[in-house]
């Protein structure tokens, strides 16, 4: 989880911190917004966003770690995948679906984690800009490393992915009963071992 | 299928039909659609849209064989429930979770059919009452109606929906690769038995 207690935000409460630094990191947070939006997450560079926010780009890798980290802040995501996915791959392999299921189902459940979240499901329903930064962010921040790190095939990855997207929208956006007020434990057991069978390739 | 040959399709062309019958055709429609997304799914009534259409209730009956048929006329879907669940449910219990993920595929797979389902899922994303209005129609239309055949707990049902509804999403909004150009077979072998498994309640 970010927003609390990342680097970023130990940054911004130390003592003696220049004033204007919040400005500026909002600022930048903006120039992420726009840089994304309009040149897709593959295309845009730290560097880019550096000069559309105005700064010196060694000052926009003093608030975020990577690409990644500056596009969850933008977005306001409850979830970064440099924090998250040492996590979810730590521990056996028998394992990975119920962890994995278990995070989402989870991370979902509280409102303030999930909003920005649909917001950016939504918007990239009906905007294909942001569909197409959705796309990259999943695959390269998320799907491709965890199919690398399990030596899972890609399809594989995307169909346990398309398990747990397809859950959270019946779940949340649709709200179908009875998935939308299912306990968490009872939805785990249910579909973990759909997404184990996907991580665990036939040799 | 809808559209084609369907019992309407024939009326319309009948030789001596009254003329602006299919005026009266739309205009139930239209209504329907006005009622649909103000009163939902089930509230909705064939009086009442009848009514709304200032028509006699028995000239859309004479239109639409049912409630869901004019729902999926309203919408412009593709696929009647009435037509396409008896389809599904005939043949081997052991197959019905690969003739239901070969059905959605095959049908999402089109183009002019994908498009009209697609819109209401954007709408629903966005619009709370019709979010109602898909809610109402899948859940009283579909799910409960297959679960019922099979024997299969609600909750189940609605795994395997969200299963199939991510992998569609997944393919055509989010456009992830591999997925969105993999074959239509090469999906069915791998997702096939994730839906069967919901299907297979353990006794």
């Amino acid at each position: 989880m970010t927003g609390e207690g990342g680097p970023e935000a130990a940054d911004r409460r130390r003592p003696g911190r220049r004033p204007g630094a919040a400005d500026t990191r909002g600022q930048i947070l903006a120039a992420a917004r726009e840089v994304f939006s309009e040149q897709g997450f593959d295309k845009a560079t730290v560097r880019g966003i550096a000069r559309r926010a105005g700064v010196d780009p060694a000052l926009v890798h003093h608030y975020f770690a990577s690409k990644e980290g500056m596009f969850v802040a933008a977005m306001e995501l409850p979830v970064d995948p440099d924090v998250i996915l040492p996590e979810l791959l730590a521990g056996p392999r028998s394992e990975v679906g119920e962890r994995l299921a278990r995070f989402i189902l989870t991370m979902t459940s509280e409102a303030g984690a999930r909003q920005p979240v649909l917001a950016l499901v939504r918007t990239a329903m009906t905007n294909e800009r942001m569909a197409e930064v959705v796309r990259e962010f999943m695959t390269h921040a998320l799907l491709d490393r965890v199919a690398g790190a399990l030596g899972v095939p890609p399809l594989r990855m995307e169909l346990a992915f398309a398990q747990m997207f397809g859950l959270v929208m019946a779940r949340y956006v649709l709200a179908l009963e009875p998935v939308a007020s299912a306990g968490v434990e009872e939805l785990v057991e249910l579909v973990a071992p759909a997404i184990q069978r996907y991580i665990d390739v036939p040799s």
